[in-house]
C-alpha cells in the first residue's frame, strides 16, 4: 500500500499525519532541549520502533515502556537505553527484566521493599546490573512511596548488590509535588544518596516543567499524536492532533443518525464530554455510542447528513488505546501512503 | 506452556475454564435443539477457530463472523457455511466478499439499496452467489430497514443476478419485535417471496426465543464464556463464566487499595455498575478505576487486603472485547494449562 492514496486503504484505518507528527515530535523535543531537559518518550502512544528512532533522532536520550515485554519488543529493534516505570513483579518477570539487562542499559521504578527484593533476587541471580528509580507517589496516589518510605527504599537499593539506586521518578509530575519532592531531596541529601535522575511524566505536566526545576528529565507518550482528550484538557489544539480513524458510514435509515463502520474495535470505548470521538468533518455531529463494529452519530445539530458509503475521519479520545487496537497503523502526507507500520508491541501485557 | 500448571502463565493472561466452557456449549445447543432452532454461534467473542469447531461439534450449523476480514480467517481454517449479519460496504470489501463466496456458503445482511448495490456489482464481476437476508430494525435502532423498506428490499435482491434473498435477520430478536416482524412476513408473503431464514440474535433474546415461534435460527456469541455483563442483566450467573483475568498486585501502598497489573490493555475500558470487573477471591473488593496497564482496587469493604505479589482473577465485563486485546488465551482445567490458543481473529476491523 504505501506509495499509494489513502482512498485505497480500507476502513476502519488509522492515519497518522506525517507533517504534524514531525512537527509535534520537533516541538516537545525543542521545549525539553530549551528547558534544559533530557527528553524520553513513552512509547505506549505509538509502539512502533520506526518512531520511536524519529524521536530519538530529533534528541531524545532513551524511550521509556511500560511492559518487560514492550522492553524486550525495543532492545530486540536495536534500542539500548529503555526505563520501564512501572514495579516489576513475579519470578518470571523479573528474570526477563535481569536478561534485557545484561545486554540493554534498562532502569525500572519501585516503590516498595518486596518489589526490590524481587527484582534484586533475579539481577544477582542472572550476574545482570539493573537501575532502580523510586517511584514517589503523587497526588493521583496510583502507585508511589511517600517520602519518608522513598529513603529507606533507596538505601534498600544502595545496599543491594547488583542494583543501582538512580534517583526518583513522578507521574505526573505537575508543580503541586514540588513540596513533597524537595522533602524526599532533603532526605536523601541529609542521608548521603545523591539522586541523578528525576524523571517528571505527563502530557499536561509538561507544560509545567518550569516549575519543577529540580526534574532532569521528562517522560511523555501522547505528544507524538495527541488526541480528543490532550485538546479537552487543553494541552494541545486539534491542529496538533495526528491521528485519525477513517471510517466509512454503512447505514443511514434514521432521520438524523448514522452508522458508522468503526465502533469500540477501532476507536475503544473512552469518552469526552459522553462521546466517543471527534468528527472532524462535522464538528457538531455526535459520537454518542459505540458497540464493537458500529459507531453511532447524530447529526441532528448539523445541516446536512452523509450518506451510505461515505467516509469520515475520527479524532480519537485515546490515541495510545486506539494503536493498541490495530495491527497496522498508516503514515500519510499529501494524500498518499508514506508509511505502513507494523504495531510491533501492540497487544504486549506482560 | 500447553500442560504446564497454571501457576507457569505470567500475568495479565486470560483464562478460560475448558468444564465451564464445554457445558455452556452444550447447554446453548441443546436450548437450540430444543426450540427446533438451528444454531450458529457468532465467534466474535472468541475469535478462535478451534473453539467454532468444538461449538459445530456440538451441533451448530455454521457460524457468524461481523467482519469479512473474520470471514476470511475462518474459511482459510475450513469453514464453509459463514454468515456475516452485516452492512459490507465498499468496493474493495465487497471485492473480497465475493471472492470469499466463491469457495464457501456466504451470507450477509442488507438494510439499505445502496448496501445491496454494491454487493450485487461485486457478485457479478466475480461470478459468485451471495445469499442476502434483510435486516429488519430492531428495538434498539442500530441498523435495519422498517417492514415497508425491508418487502422493497427483498424485491430487490430477488430480481438481482448474482443475489439471493435467504429471509430475514433481527438483532436484538427480543420477543417484543414479533409484531413488527410478522408484519413484513405478511407483506413478504402478499408479494409471493419466501423468508427461508429468519435469523435472531443476542443473549439476552435466546432467552426470549420460545416468543418468537418464527424464528429459524439463533446467533449467540458471549454464551461460551460469559462475563459480567451477563450476569448483572440476569442472562446467567456466575458459575457460567468461564473467562478469568488473571492479574498480579504490584503496589498495595495505600491503606485499603492495592493496584493489579491488570488495566484497560487487560480489561478493557467498559463497566459493570461503575466497575471493571468481578474479583472472584474478593467479592466485596470495587475495582474502581483503570489505566492502560494498571488496575485500582478498594478493599476498604474487605476483612483482609491482599499483599505485593499475590494473584487475583478478574470476571470481565465485556468477555468478546477482552479476546480482542489478547493475543492468545488459555484453556485451563484441573489447574493446568490444557490449550495454548492464538486468537486468529483478533484486531480484524476491515
Amino acid at each position: 500500500m504505501q506509495g499509494e492514496p489513502i482512498d485505497t486503504l480500507e476502513t476502519p484505518s488509522v492515519l497518522i499525519d506525517m507533517d504534524i507528527m514531525e512537527r509535534n515530535i520537533a516541538q516537545m523535543q525543542a521545549r525539553c532541549d530549551q528547558l534544559g531537559l533530557a527528553f524520553r518518550p513513552h512509547i505506549k502512544t505509538h509502539k512502533i520502533p520506526d518512531i520511536a528512532r524519529r524521536q530519538l533522532a530529533a534528541g531524545a536520550v532513551g524511550i521509556a515502556c511500560q511492559k518487560v515485554s514492550e522492553a524486550e519488543v525495543f532492545a530486540a529493534a536495536g534500542f539500548r537505553d529503555i526505563q520501564i516505570p512501572y514495579n516489576i513483579v513475579g519470578a518470571r518477570k523479573t528474570k526477563r527484566l535481569a536478561e534485557l539487562a545484561r545486554t540493554a542499559d534498562i532502569s525500572v521504578t519501585v516503590d516498595s521493599r518486596a518489589v526490590v527484593d524481587g527484582i534484586a533476587a533475579a539481577a544477582q541471580k542472572a550476574g545482570a546490573h539493573i537501575k532502580a528509580l523510586v517511584e514517589l507517589v503523587s497526588l493521583g496516589k496510583r502507585t508511589g512511596a511517600t517520602p519518608v518510605d522513598a529513603l529507606t527504599l533507596a538505601q534498600q537499593i544502595s545496599a543491594t548488590a547488583n542494583l543501582g539506586f538512580a534517583g526518583l521518578m513522578i507521574y505526573p509530575s505537575n508543580a503541586a509535588i514540588r513540596p513533597r519532592l524537595l522533602e524526599t531531596l532533603e532526605r536523601l541529601a541529609a542521608a548521603g544518596i545523591p539522586a541523578t535522575i528525576i524523571s517528571g511524566g505527563g502530557s499536561g505536566a509538561v507544560r509545567e516543567a518550569h516549575l519543577l526545576p529540580e526534574l532532569t528529565e521528562m517522560r511523555v507518550g501522547t505528544y507524538v499524536f495527541y488526541d480528543w482528550n490532550s485538546v479537552s484538557q487543553g494541552y494541545t489544539t486539534f491542529e496538533h492532533c495526528a491521528m485519525r480513524v477513517r471510517a466509512t458510514i454503512v447505514s443511514a435509515n434514521e432521520a438524523s443518525r448514522v452508522i458508522l463502520d468503526a465502533g469500540s474495535k477501532a476507536i475503544h470505548s473512552e469518552t469526552v464530554g459522553g462521546l466517543f470521538g471527534y468528527l472532524e468533518e462535522f464538528p457538531d455531529a455526535r459520537l454518542h455510542q459505540v458497540n464493537e463494529e458500529h459507531g453511532y452519530v447524530d447529526f441532528s445539530a448539523c445541516a446536512t447528513k452523509p450518506a451510505v458509503g461515505d467516509i469520515l475521519h475520527i479524532i480519537p479520545v485515546h490515541a495510545c488505546v486506539v494503536s493498541n487496537l490495530h495491527n497496522r497503523l498508516y503514515g500519510v502526507r499529501g494524500g498518499m501512503i508514506e508509511q505502513v507500520w507494523d504495531v510491533a508491541a501492540r497487544g504486549l501485557v506482560w
